[in-house]
């Protein structure tokens, strides 16, 4: 073990530059836990000729990507580079044929291809660590690989999404409306200059995938996965919910029933203001387990970001320095299930409806005849406000009923002639 | 690895039965995650004839101790008995002597002893395991020594003792006096006959001992703790920290700055209610770290009881089986650091102080007088009620000052006439 530990790393970016921060500045520490040093030998990115604020002169530059993973010296492979296909997949499966571990913040890619490439690792007698991918610096994927190891786990929530977190909490704030708080969170470098990936829940969803493999030991499945984003919130919803005792968040859920019936969902859902969950703010994410024996736990931290994502990342290379001898989703793969995976509609929940409706009388007695008609009943109902443009908002809280129910109820609604706008469905999540 | 990895179970109690119906329920995912089986071979504890609710008759039952720690059979022995000196001491010496893992819950045993214990489990290539003797189910050890592993951790800050924190909550929830809370929580089994060990903050600073030992690398001194409990807290304290927008909490608190010295201490503190550790309610427990990469992180969950305990013990377990290769407490015993440890009186912190006066003029100049006298100033200052017994009550909230000057203030005041009792003197935590 007196060997320095070897790696390359592919991508240079902001992570990149935060993992050479941190080997450089905390080099002391991270050889006492590592028990050896960690040394990198060679880096790679679109552009050499570039002041990146750290001094990388002592390294090679690798020719290239297919170099760096058949380069005979290093141990692992850091892929920062982000992509889930073409050029980067084919260089994580050389570079695991070619023998080296593989340590990636990279969701995309392990939620499209982490059931083969794992197969791939374990053929080569290597792994895939991927702590950075999911909910930045928190330590979630160790804790429910290892230190959730004994419990069988039924759920997981999380706000996975700091981009999505940050609007929903800045229109809170505020009051202002997404689109505008979007184009602040892109001045701000919160959100992409395409945003997507993040306010359309497919990084969420990528993240949420992994989770649900490793928690519940199946093959990772982005297909059986419901996504709904949350650029149809409106600061008027934020508000309701506000007054109702409930934040919207976008949540991520995915959740394993003794039937063996397995569900993944992430879509923006209203949550007690009393649940941790709901205190999560800004670009903060936060994860929350539930298992058999240790029941609740939650975790919380920085989501993104230079530092974070690089203490995930060292995090993982100091364990692959170690010689600990790790499974990428906890169990062999060969032992991973297929899940029996179900849509939302066949959940029982309670949920909010807003709809924008025709001031006038009637409107009332038309919109509750519809639910009725689709047997959901009430738990709460109020008429906010009439609007500048003669509109009012009816806002429900349905008592619990069956999701596919109330969506049904919702539909006709949005077929009454008085209905003006799309109702606003979102569930109620009791986290 | 194909056989399977044999323990002896030392202490029958909740724990105890917690980790054997946990192996006996969960073996299928169990050996998956740890790559064999997990096999209990013997058992002792002080009575043998007992229904404990599991069935037992499979493993052995050990003649001794002693016994046990020799068994030539055994890969690990999980401890919990308790207790830091005498039998319990010299077992665990023993069973590292005989080349045997050791797993505990037992947190007095490590925070007295656990640098030579440590030195002794190297010496005989083996490890202590202690996720247990932690936050109960909080997989913190793990997070800390492995998750983190990369960062220099400045501050650990946690809600340790799950007792502690159910008085307090009641205290608040429900108006009731100290006395009256933990009688009730001993009735329902939260708090011990004898409450010593929980309500003066000694099981909490057992537990910050070793946060602080894992958190910076540095030798675990349980002497170099300040340690005050919670008795002289009243439900008026409680009242007035809400009003002015704080919950009080027993807060571990470990910090190290960047000049080397270093800080312990367990004391009830006001937390403001919009941090996260204020949210961390009745039995739970939360430990909140701050990295020099990583930044906040924080992680609640149950802090004891049958299944969260046996939760961390079986991730111990299970990590040991698969191989992986761990140093007790982060970095090899002859690495770690002696801290320069300072006490609370060092520290500047803003402060609440409650004050029982003689309900006349002229008392509120005395008080202020006092604290001029010792360079204290005032943030905000109340004149509460008036008693039943004729005597007013003052609440004052500091500016931030030194914490020995605001100690040297609050002696000033109590030795004026017209103060009638010890005033109440509680840091603020800016968490």
């Amino acid at each position: 073990m007196s060997d320095s530990f070897k790696i390359g790393l592919a991508g240079l970016g902001t992570v990149g530059v935060g993992v050479i921060k941190m080997l450089q500045q905390n080099a002391d520490v991270i050889a006492a836990r590592a028990g050896r040093s960690i040394e990198i030998i060679s880096v790679i990115a679109g552009i050499k000729a570039k002041d990146r604020g750290v001094d990388i002169s002592a390294y090679d530059w690798a020719n290239s990507l297919e170099d760096m993973a058949q380069d005979q010296r290093l141990d692992a492979v850091i892929e920062m580079v982000g992509g889930s296909d073409g050029e980067i997949k084919s260089f994580v499966e050389t570079a695991l044929d070619n023998g080296k571990h593989i340590v990636t913040a990279n969701k995309a890619l392990l939620a499209h291809h982490g059931y083969d490439l794992a197969q791939r690792a374990e053929n080569n007698n290597v792994t895939i660590a991927y702590e950075a991918a999911v909910a930045g610096g928190i330590p979630i994927i160790k804790s429910l690989r290892e230190g959730l190891a004994g419990n069988k786990i039924n759920s997981v929530y999380g706000i996975l999404n700091g981009t999505c977190n940050y609007i929903l909490t800045e229109m809170r704030e505020t009051g202002r409306d997404f689109a505008d708080v979007l184009d602040e969170a892109q001045e701000k470098g919160y959100a992409e200059a395409d945003p997507t990936f993040d306010v359309d829940g497919i990084d969420a969803a990528h993240k949420l995938v992994l989770l649900g493999a490793l928690a519940f030991g199946v093959k990772p499945d982005f297909d059986a996965l419901n996504i709904e984003g949350i650029r149809h919130i409106t600061s008027k919803d934020i508000r309701y919910a506000d007054d109702l005792g409930y934040r919207i968040k976008l949540i991520g859920m995915a959740r394993l029933s003794q039937d063996g019936n397995a569900m993944q969902s992430i879509a923006p859902c209203l949550v007690s203001t009393k649940s941790a969950i709901a205190g999560v703010e800004g670009v903060f994410n936060a994860v929350q387990t539930n298992g058999d024996f240790v029941d609740q736990t939650m975790m919380e931290g920085r989501g993104a970001g230079e530092g974070p994502t690089a203490s995930s990342i060292l995090a993982d290379i100091i364990d692959l320095a170690r010689g600990n001898n790790r499974l990428i989703f906890g169990v062999p793969t060969a032992q991973l299930n297929t899940a029996q995976w179900q849509g939302a509609e066949v959940l029982s929940c309670q949920c909010y409806i807003h709809v924008k409706a025709e001031d006038k009388s009637g409107v009332i007695a038309d919109i509750t005849a519809c639910l009725k008609e689709a047997d959901v009943s009430i738990d709460s109902f109020i008429q906010r406000g009439h609007e500048d443009d003669g509109s009012a908002s009816v806002v429900i809280v349905t008592h619990e009923a069956r999701f596919s129910d109330i969506q049904k109820a919702v539909k006709i609604v949005e077929g009454l002639a008085c209905v003006l706008d799309k109702p606003t469905l979102l569930r109620i999540e009791d986290i």
